[in-house]
């Protein structure tokens, strides 16, 4: 795996050509995603993928009319749960013990642990709990498309109350926290495409114990 | 690259076997944290490597006593910036010119944007916003561990506060948001090693449009 050149080829590409990204492509970046890591495993999140063209062009206005959300091909949002309920535990207990065949009786100490010190929590605290397991995710994505040779942005440049109008991300009890648009790079119109990557020396980046 | 195998490979391990990770690998998988992405490239988030054994001893009360803890050869700890000031900005486009060889009057308009609109946030919104990207670093470090067979376990189960303290990361505008241990699986302890791994359906995690 060479994971360090997939790094170190990917950037934000704010250009892309147009150029479709086969749905093979998208289900490897998709699959990843889902196998990401979060706290307990509970995957608060989900991801609205956007390929329809009139709704691209519907979120545009809300994403800064940023050229990549019409040029790429998909549109991918990360949205987080913006509560953390009972039933959302029960989902998950029942599908753990699905998967595991295992009895219920065996998950009930966890099952209380999830429910007496996580859905207690304040729904916004909860919310910011389950954005930044979405950022485990995002991150994973990125690896993904990289792998594929595909281009992918992280976005946060949006207005997140717009695209949770317009995608109906309410009704679903999500709220939209990241984009990332998979595409391909348009090198002679981004400025960007030929720029060294700047990252921080890793002496400025870890400290030693 | 066999990214999916390596998300498949993976798990959550509880139990380590106090075997070292070779300091190269550790190299391996900070180098991938140190290329990930984050909001505008300003990486806003240290990376505390403690290999030291009584420093990790004396932090692992405040991680409900985890064996993991000490179990590992290196605890990460992902530490985000507890504000975003005008020096931040100063350095990170100081940094930008000397790595893109360009003028600094080119970076003027970019610096404004992150003074008026990243510095003046509130810092409990730039710390959250920071902690989010540390996970995307978190993401990328768990792929790269896997990708060195080492095993990488993610912990949200601490007490941040006293993370803070014992390792003086007030003093460094740090606070601790995410721990990371690397070791290597205690198979024959370990409850989770033969455990599948569980996630939703693919048709329960994407929604299309």
């Amino acid at each position: 795996m060479e994971l360090i050149e997939n790094l170190n080829w990917r950037y934000a590409v704010k250009r892309m050509t147009g150029k479709e990204v086969p749905e093979e492509k998208v289900n490897a970046i998709l699959e990843a995603a889902r196998l990401s890591a979060s706290s307990a495993g509970l995957q608060p999140y989900k991801i609205i993928v956007v390929k329809d063209e009139a709704t691209k062009k519907l979120l545009q206005p809300a994403a800064f009319n940023q050229p990549q959300i019409t040029e790429a091909s998909h549109l991918l949002v990360f949205a987080a749960y913006e509560s953390l309920t009972a039933q959302h535990v029960e989902d998950f207990i029942n599908l753990q013990i699905a998967v595991k065949k295992i009895p219920a009786e065996s998950l009930e100490v966890f099952k209380n642990t999830l429910l007496n010190n996580y859905v207690t929590r304040a729904d916004e605290t909860n919310f910011q709990w389950a954005a930044k397991q979405a950022y485990i995710a995002l991150g994973t994505a990125l690896i993904a498309a990289a792998n594929e040779q595909v281009d992918a942005t992280p976005m946060e440049g949006f207005n997140p109350a717009a695209f949770d109008e317009i995608l109906g991300l309410k009704e679903l009890g999500l709220k939209s926290v990241a984009l990332m648009v998979l595409g391909y790079r348009d090198e002679a119109n981004d400025f960007l495409a030929k720029a060294p990557k700047v990252r921080r020396d890793m002496k400025d980046f870890v400290v030693n114990f």
